[in-house]
């Protein structure tokens, strides 16, 4: 992968002065239609060498270009708040929305290879690495994002070479640090490493483009135009584009129904808990939760946890029963409505990477990223092709959770089409509740077929060891909340 | 103020029986009418002494009404995120969004109390806290908040009674630590320094409510009965509100012009610089702040570069001068322009709290806080109430700042009217330059006059010694470079 980039390409002067004036033009005129059409951010990764460049290039660009709307991130050491997350969050705290441009110096490549170099983690552990950069990174291009991945190289030779002159000005003097040459010391494993990194993660959407540190004409003006054409291409692809709002087929995702038999059908709903029998129950679990959420290893581990569920499945209450036994400092509820406009210019996953919380807090959705293949799916909202791969981008996101030490439980509220039906009327009925019934849950009853065909096929794709679904018969209220407290509370003392 | 909170109030368990169904269910329809109104938020202040069941009552409320639209924050140690950044930085990032409750559990009044008690500051250092508190509390009035504070009172002898009590019961003998103890020897201090600072923040739109806390049930129905009062009055109060744009009268808040001098006119416009002198002053002024800008003591400081000027006046690229010498890992800069939906949400200064730069970093405003006493006031866009209490918050935002180790750098960019006329038409015609002139502009130059007097009182009403506005004459566009630069050196040299 580096060959091309040691054989010493240069630029003189005179054709640098040629080159610069259109290249600047050229990008403030596409970064100006990025502003406009505010369809897609751009997201450059910088990565390569010490002393290949890679700061003189941010800063040209940023001096190149409109540096208002430019946020270049530098990722050193995560603060204690980034520290206590899942890693990805510092970068996706970082995001820039649609319109914009994002550099990422030091990013979600940084650390693999490091202590893949370092010996600190080892071949197998950089794959799984490798893949889930590969995954992320799919994502992110499968949401819109223009990914720009430029590799700063140079030769063992040349390094040294740079780190020498660097060292030798009393200008730049300050820029060589001891880690430069004790990194230099690892070159080869360095290149070996980062080259096969690099391979694996080169995909059609986003290649990492490799360019020659030595001379800074060259690679200023290679780094340029690259940027340039990338954007010039995409900015054309989307101004015509066509915009129509997708057509509302639903992809054969599903298995036939052959029989009566399947995943909702079979629930037995007839389970009930008697009055008497369920409040000795919940008082006891509730303390024992009470307890739990108290015990020392529970502040070290953040908890989230997830309700889905037909309309007037009676996930508000199940809640309440929860956040009763817990004290209104240690959790937060996040009711899922529509996104923000700063949420509606970000990935999908974006607002709920923003209510990832601390160790020792609980998070509890109240309806979540299920809503991508839920009701996007059975409104329309989204193309097949975007809620399709929900299923994958969403186990992703839950690995990622888990290896972040968040314990989550995932709840499905399943009630029949006539206990709805009575919930709803009831609800209409009753003064304190009949702000609770709206025309769209009417709406949305008309669709029970394709929400459990969407609800079976969400279950059997994203039910996984480490994030197991749990179904809740809730045609009992009484009976479901004891389910869920239960389930919580073996899920904490198994502690995930 | 604690008289009454200290005569054994008392409700029996069948009062309660019979006044806690009313009481939960106007709470929770006040709630509901908040979240549909949304024209304010609800921010809920719970201080007092320990065990006086603040957290019983915190846990209580959350119970009674929707959870989902509460958001309790529990302010401990902060992270280091929030340590370096000036103190009210964490609670700007809780504030709750119109239509939401938050309750803030421990707040800007804890720590300013607790010092006082430990003798870690004197009364003037108190007395200096208490009126910062009193004037953001003012502003969090006027900019719509209902700030309801809830103070938790017991006597010296019930505190005593109710941590031996809990101590002896093994369920609850974890709730009283150390800490507990340590504070209970300073019960009289506690008392003394509490009640003053509750005296003399009692304001009468947000009033502290003292509240016996020895009878769990008198508090809790006191406590929601306060509650559902001031939340139901507001919510008359809003909905019976004439909502109509107010009027575009300015106050009479300018001298009258008796002669030809001013601060803006009084500017010499007239002073230029050569290209040749300013090739070689930019190079050298550059290399002076990039030198600055790697010095330790800037790693300890946060800095804000502020610009505000007349439309053309060469803020872009001013800015773009002063980012050419610093590592585009170090700014950040803030275009500022509408509102998004979250920010409208919120009182007017959350969006600039939420760019607070970390320590080394330096924030580039393009248009600022200002905008309320320039655009805002010219253009109508806020009653001139809203305006005219902009002078005095804004002093108040800076000084916090300042108390924050930020260093705040102020510029107003001047030209003169003819001048702008020439690069509106220059940036019409030339073709990388004409998407920087709309319509607006032209609009804006319309009322170049109710502009001036709107700088002329900005600059009187906000150039304070320790965040002074340096007006920068602008026809020349190269001689503004160079008196921006030279003052941002010199300011960083002079570490304020």
């Amino acid at each position: 992968m580096f060959e091309s980039a040691e054989i010493g390409h240069k630029l003189g002067k005179k054709e640098y002065k040629r080159e610069v004036p259109a290249l600047r033009a050229g990008l403030l005129n596409a970064q100006y239609d990025l502003g406009e059409l505010k369809r897609f951010p751009v997201l450059i990764i910088i990565g390569g060498v010490d002393g290949a460049g890679k700061g003189e290039t941010v800063n040209l660009l940023n001096e190149w270009m409109d540096p208002r709307h430019i946020h270049t991130h530098a990722f050193g050491p995560p603060s204690d708040e980034e520290a206590v997350r899942p890693p990805m969050w510092r970068f996706w705290r970082a995001m820039p929305p649609r319109g914009k441009i994002g550099i990422f110096f030091g990013s979600w490549y940084t650390d693999p290879i490091l202590r893949r170099v370092m010996d600190h983690t080892s071949d197998a552990g950089l794959q799984q690495h490798v893949d889930e950069i590969f995954r992320h990174e799919k994502m992110l291009a499968d949401e819109g994002i223009l990914l720009i991945k430029l590799w700063f190289h140079l030769s063992m030779e040349r390094q040294k070479q740079r780190l020498e002159t660097l060292e030798k000005d009393p200008h730049t003097r300050w820029r060589v640090t001891k880690t430069d040459w004790r990194r230099f010391k690892h070159y080869e494993k360095f290149r070996q490493v980062s080259e096969r990194v690099l391979r694996e993660t080169s995909t059609a959407t986003a290649p990492w483009i490799v360019i020659e540190g030595t001379d800074p004409n060259y690679r200023s003006v290679a780094a340029g135009k690259i940027l340039l054409e990338l954007m010039r291409n995409r900015i054309t692809t989307e101004k015509t584009r066509v915009t129509e709002k997708s057509p509302r087929i639903t992809t054969p995702a599903s298995l036939p129904k052959l029989d009566n038999s399947g995943l909702l059908s079979g629930m037995n709903l007839k389970q009930r808990i008697s009055k008497g029998r369920y409040e000795k129950q919940i008082e006891k679990l509730q303390g024992d939760l009470n307890l739990l959420s108290r015990e020392k290893k529970f502040a070290h581990r953040s908890t989230i946890l997830l309700f889905e569920g037909m309309d007037a499945a009676g996930k508000g209450s199940a809640i309440r029963r929860i956040t009763a036994a817990l004290d209104a400092r240690r959790y937060h509820i996040v009711p899922v409505a529509a996104p923000t406009e700063e949420e509606r210019a970000q990935p999908y996953l974006w607002r709920f990477w923003r209510h990832m919380p601390r160790p020792g807090l609980v998070t509890i959705f109240d309806r979540s990223w299920y809503g991508r293949v839920l009701v996007e799916r059975v409104e329309g909202f989204c193309p097949p092709a975007d809620w399709t791969r929900g299923y994958s981008e969403i186990n992703d996101f839950e690995e990622q959770l888990m290896h972040g030490n968040v314990v989550l439980i995932k709840f499905w509220l399943q009630i029949s089409k006539e206990e709805q039906l009575r919930r709803f009327k009831q609800r209409e009925t009753t003064e304190f509740k009949h702000f609770k019934i709206t025309d769209e849950d009417w709406r949305n009853r008309k669709k029970w077929g394709p929400y459990e065909a969407a609800v079976c096929d969400m279950v059997d794709r994203t039910s996984t060891e480490i994030a197991p679904w749990t179904l809740v018969e809730a045609e009992d209220k009484l009976f479901a909340r004891i389910k869920i407290l239960k389930t919580i509370i073996a899920r904490l003392e198994a502690g995930r």
